[in-house]
């Protein structure tokens, strides 16, 4: 390969990131709008994507692109899912963007999708490149996106979920001291149904990542709940816990 | 996009698949060799897998390239995950082979990697096309393989494992009617390590969509054991079963 190739975009293969943001205010994704002058029905919100260089991997390639429309750096992305229907990329209004943006927009493209889950509030995105507008918008609210943006969304949120249940994602959105209160509401709001606060605690309480501290909260109108904290360690030291909470 | 593009090959993304069969003398991989006539260094399995072509989505693609190397159709493909290392065919050995099959050996690719659980004793493989041999392999003998195929496979590994965790798989590849020893063979053979009988006792028949039968065994030396079935209409209004087994 040239030079030259290997610093092309392959015309062919992109990126898209579904980045999502927790609070207490509820789930939110990341959404970029971008320039389409002629284009009147406003379907002009996607995913920050665009097409891989021929000399980075995928993960690279998701890391720099989502730098590059919104200024997010270091978050951890994690890959789910490719789409790769053949008429993804050519409804007019897309392809009336694509015209002005891209070498070859009439090309079939395939595309990787990447997830995370982050503190809207550690991460402030400014627009870049194509990019008009970089925001949050909460998850209930999503319009309808360019391209096959609607469906790879969908995916990445039962990706999240199956992470949720298979792996200790989430406590790293929560304070260092978290009440068991305050996690509950973490999946609850993710999984997107509510979970039986026995069936919660019992589950919860029996995992050993999981640590009861001699402490409880402090300046709350209610009774204080007690504090946990989770043990990475003894995380790393059990085997493939699940969290099934129904 | 014209006729003849559509009908084309599209040069920077393929799909592979990881065929795994189960039976009773373990776990399987379905591989073919490829002919290369120059290469001297044997690495010529590999997994079956092909460029896509532009008017098929990716499901198709892996379906029909499986089915034209294998002469294997009808099983159920699960994509799950891409894979984009700029390097992946560039190893001199592939490049070799790339250079007889492909209009553009050097070109970069991407590959979707899709993977299925069947019983090798119902789907006899045929190499075709470029396959010169299609066989069922013990995955403890699995050679080095062309390409990236060696982590493609133990990908696929872990994505079969996720899934028989988290879904009820496999049980089509026991009779109708099974042992709770038969099933805790198959989930041993697949999740690579040995579960406590006990446990394994106690999780399975607490879930309400295997159903225990009121007959026993028949024609063996020892005890003979009750016999189980998967109802299938009971696990579809069951909540999210998870099989965690230690």
């Amino acid at each position: 390969m040239s030079e030259n190739q290997s610093l092309s975009l392959n015309p062919n293969v992109s990126v898209d990131c579904v980045v999502f943001g927790f609070d207490l205010s509820g789930l939110k994704v990341l959404l970029i709008e971008r320039e389409n002058p002629d284009n009147t029905d406003g379907k002009n919100y996607q995913l920050p994507g665009d097409l891989i260089r021929n000399d980075e991997n995928l993960d690279e390639a998701a890391k720099r692109i989502l730098k590059e429309l919104t200024a997010l750096d270091n978050l951890f992305l994690s890959q789910f899912a490719a789409f790769g229907d053949p008429s993804r990329v050519k409804r007019e209004n897309d392809l009336e963007w694509l015209r002005s943006v891209r070498k070859d927009p009439e090309a079939r493209v395939v595309t990787v999708g990447y997830f995370s889950l982050i503190k809207p509030e550690n991460f402030k995105p400014a627009a870049n490149s194509f990019a008009r507008k970089a925001e949050w918008m909460s998850i209930d609210i999503v319009p309808e996106l360019a391209f096959d943006h609607n469906l790879i969304l969908q995916n990445g949120m039962e990706a999240l979920k199956l992470k949720m249940r298979t792996e200790p994602v989430g406590f790293e959105l929560l304070p260092e001291k978290f009440t068991l209160g305050q996690l509950q509401n973490l999946y609850e709001t993710v999984m997107g149904f509510e979970i039986d606060k026995r069936n919660f605690r019992r589950k919860i309480t029996g995992m050993d990542f999981l640590k009861a501290l001699d402490e409880k909260q402090q300046g709350v109108a209610h009774k204080p709940a007690r504090l946990y904290e989770f043990n990475q360690s003894a995380y790393n030291h059990s085997f493939s816990p699940m969290f099934d909470f129904q």
